[in-house]
């Protein structure tokens, strides 16, 4: 048995909803006392890091209202009940921003919040780009920006771009300047 | 007006914890329609790379309830009432690893996920460690290992290391090893 593992003695559901669900588990704790648990259920999600010919970076701007701001991130969304992550990113990109590609490579999945949430991210590179129709959710509303790697970084360090998912790619695209890939 | 806003026209409280709260708001969106948005509310959190001086990394094994596995990350905690994160970084550096030092380097900050949560990581790069004493939460179970930064990309790629913020932290890493600093 792995020694740091937590037993679930009782799960209790709070809330189902339309994106999260909400559950609260009582554990048994390695020494043997209990504790509580608070853990959001996620379906999952795809971010898409889209790059035109250019090399500019294809950005969203939306109201976040977690946040009550509006904050610039990559393109994103979350999966459909059985769709495939790359479906989805594909999907999502078009739906969001009217580039359509079947370039896209994958690059890293990671957690948000592993410390109360199960939302897992599927990051992907989008290349070869062609300018389609944008079609998005009914209850979305963002505007679309094209920017240089360096003006993307500008966002990140003034903190218009403040989400973990878009600094990682942002990141990942100079390093790979760097790599001269 | 920013043409992105949702204007709150309620906000219900589902669920008040020990981390996190759930909130549900019907807003009005920028099309004068209205829907629902879940919103947790987190106190925000602090997390810490923290490098030896031979340039290994420390990082924490726990077991994660919600994702319902132990994963690998830096180390990393919430933020007590009040507390400004450089404190925080410090002491849970402390709490969890045992180093203690006052070389704490302030990376950048990022929400983990916008589109539901607004907890804000805090993060710090943490040099001239020298061991102390261990002092963990009731709750909390982890080991600690040092590993080189060739391992750490490894754990990413075999997703021992499975969250946001350890692989920007390791990416960050890899990133000054080109820039030579």
């Amino acid at each position: 048995m792995n020694h740091l593992y937590e037993k679930t003695i009782k799960s209790n559901s709070i809330y189902s909803g339309k994106i999260i669900d909400l559950q609260v588990d009582e554990v048994e704790l390695p020494n043997g006392k209990t504790s509580k648990r608070e853990i959001i259920k996620h379906p999952g999600a795809v971010a898409i890091l889209p790059i035109t010919t250019e090399g500019k970076l294809i950005l969203v701007r939306q109201f976040r209202k977690a946040l009550e701001k509006t904050i610039i991130e990559i393109p994103a969304g979350k999966l459909d009940e059985g769709e495939e992550p790359a479906d989805c990113a594909k999907r999502e990109l078009a739906e969001e921003t009217g580039y359509v590609t079947d370039n896209l490579d994958f690059l890293l999945s990671f957690y948000t919040s592993p410390g109360f949430a199960d939302e897992l991210i599927y990051m992907y590179v989008a290349t070869g780009l062609t300018a389609g129709e944008v079609s998005r959710d009914e209850d979305e509303f963002l505007d679309v920006i094209e920017v240089t790697l360096e003006e993307a970084e500008e966002m990140v360090r003034d903190e218009r771009i403040h989400d973990a998912k878009t600094a990682y790619a942002i990141q990942y695209m100079r390093l790979m300047k760097y790599l001269d890939k």
